[in-house]
């Protein structure tokens, strides 16, 4: 079932609108509005899950999802400015097929203008919120910063575990939680707050958005290691021979001594990248050790998770949160 | 006449209890806290000039500083985190007598803590204003808000103007408006605002705050050219040897084309920086266009704006914030 969501045909338009304003108030805004690649006719967007799982909630809970548009701007705006700063710190030169800000116009620049997003994207929500109650925006704006807060914190473990010679699984589990999960708890809170529910019912949302983002970071992790790469883009084990720290390998790091944890564990004890026979080599490592099946049951517990709480807490009554993150999960596979 | 803030003597302890939340709950506290070297005993503090402000103007407006304690912190916050940016942006290796944080950790970890500190900038208003009615807090969030968007589009025209061969006089004027006259006018009036003013009041406080913002500038361009090193710690002429776009180089090349202007022009028209003979010539040259006679005066000009509207607005009644700013003139001159 994939549940269409009438306000988001609105979303491309009012996200323009917003651009145009900045680009013609703010000396950033040109740098924003380029970001986002709405003169390349070539450029391909990004997915806009964020707004759309915030405007998927808003909507199954009788909110006018047009109201929540602002919300759901602001959080692709603050989504979008930690992209451009991710590449400057990831030195990243290329984005939905485009070279990044800091390649066309120097890191420094681009730092700005990745700043002055991020101011947007609150004075967007509060701009784009006025049909709802002070009480309420200031609910949303309190959470979007916690998220962001938290965002903050997954990148700034994901750069330390680059030059890390051991990950704990914990570790992993909170950089995915700021990293990715913190975004999507915040997509699914803000769309309840959109539609003037209890507190109770938007902390739900948050539970439920969390342990989906949770399940879809782990997803993207195994893709990462076993993807193909016509379906991901990516050369195969891309991750792996990056040393990246992901799933599989924090989880098989976890386990007890074995030969098979030793080749993982000498692989990432040293710092660089991996060559193409070592990152294979590595990988049937994590096979032989139940890490992709580890994975996979993870990726499925946390589904599980995110419906009981939606089953227990009666919130996303006819499914179509879940229908989202089902497809979604589908359309990355 | 120098002006007590009780409040003020709480500030200190204040920020170090928002730091040591922050350090034991985010991966970027640690960062966040060293940033502002409490834990360096030879460490040369900011002078904590907007605070100062802030809660000089809440007192005055008759509210009790220590509610307005939490947006003082804030913007205190807000002030260092483009600090930690701008010092990644200008390859600074020194602040207050250390190295930067980028000198220490990285440019990348320095960023991600900048971005986190913008964060907790706002989660410290919020929190920090629990005792205030929420649509006062949303006024303040959405004037800081503002001011962080603005702030953002002085350094974007700052960074621009490096390599700019002509810079017009409105842009300089917008410049310093966004990077010095956006958090003063900010400063001022979420004073206001916590001591529950009207929206007029509060309005007019920003413009106080702006105009003083602007003269403040405009003095420090003047030290930048023509102060003595005993008095700012930089060498002679520092800003014109490194072809800054101060006050008096802006208004020079606004003049009708005279002999002097063209010294100025074309020191300017190159790319790099001057060397201290080129440096002292272009100086001689403002001075005998009138430049620092107009800086001089153009500095009074905004001090006159400021006291105007605060007498016609029947604001800082006691002259309080004037003091202050008086004081602050003084002590950087």
């Amino acid at each position: 079932m994939l549940v269409r969501s009438p306000s988001f045909e609105q979303f491309e338009s009012y996200l323009e609108s917003v651009l145009d304003g900045a680009a013609a108030n703010n000396a950033n805004g040109p740098l924003i509005r380029e970001h986002f690649g709405l003169d390349d006719p070539d450029a391909k967007r990004g997915k806009r899950l964020r707004p759309r799982i915030l405007l998927t909630v808003a909507e199954g809970e009788g909110g006018d999802g047009s109201v929540a548009l602002g919300a759901a701007a602001a959080l692709e705006l603050l989504h979008n400015f930690s992209l451009i700063h991710d590449d400057i710190e990831d030195g990243d030169e290329m984005r939905h097929g485009r070279p990044t800000l800091w390649t066309r116009h120097g890191v420094r620049a681009a730092l700005v203008a990745g700043d002055a997003m991020s101011a947007l994207a609150y004075l967007t929500l509060v701009d784009g919120s006025r049909a709802l109650p002070a009480a309420t925006v200031a609910a949303m704006m309190g959470c979007l910063q916690l998220a962001h807060f938290r965002m903050c914190e997954g990148q700034a473990f994901d750069i330390g575990f680059e030059t890390a010679t051991f990950v704990t699984f914990e570790e992993y589990v909170r950089m995915i939680e700021g990293k990715t999960a913190a975004l999507l708890a915040v997509a699914c809170e803000l769309g309840a707050w959109s539609a003037g529910v209890t507190d109770e019912r938007a902390a739900a949302y948050s539970n439920v958005g969390r342990a989906y983002g949770l399940a879809f970071q782990v997803r993207d992790d195994v893709l990462g290691t076993w993807g193909r790469t016509e379906e991901t883009g990516k050369p195969s084990g891309a991750d792996i021979r990056r040393r990246k720290w992901s799933f599989p390998v924090a989880w098989a790091l976890a386990q007890v001594p074995s030969a098979d944890r030793s080749i993982v564990a000498d692989a990432y004890a040293t710092i660089g990248t991996l060559g193409e026979e070592h990152a294979r080599h590595v990988i049937a490592a994590l096979e032989r050790l139940g890490a992709r099946d580890a994975a996979d049951h993870a990726c499925l517990t946390y589904i599980e998770e995110a419906n009981t709480i939606s089953a227990t807490q009666g919130i996303d009554g006819d499914g179509r949160l879940a229908a989202l993150f089902r497809s979604t999960a589908q359309r990355t596979a």
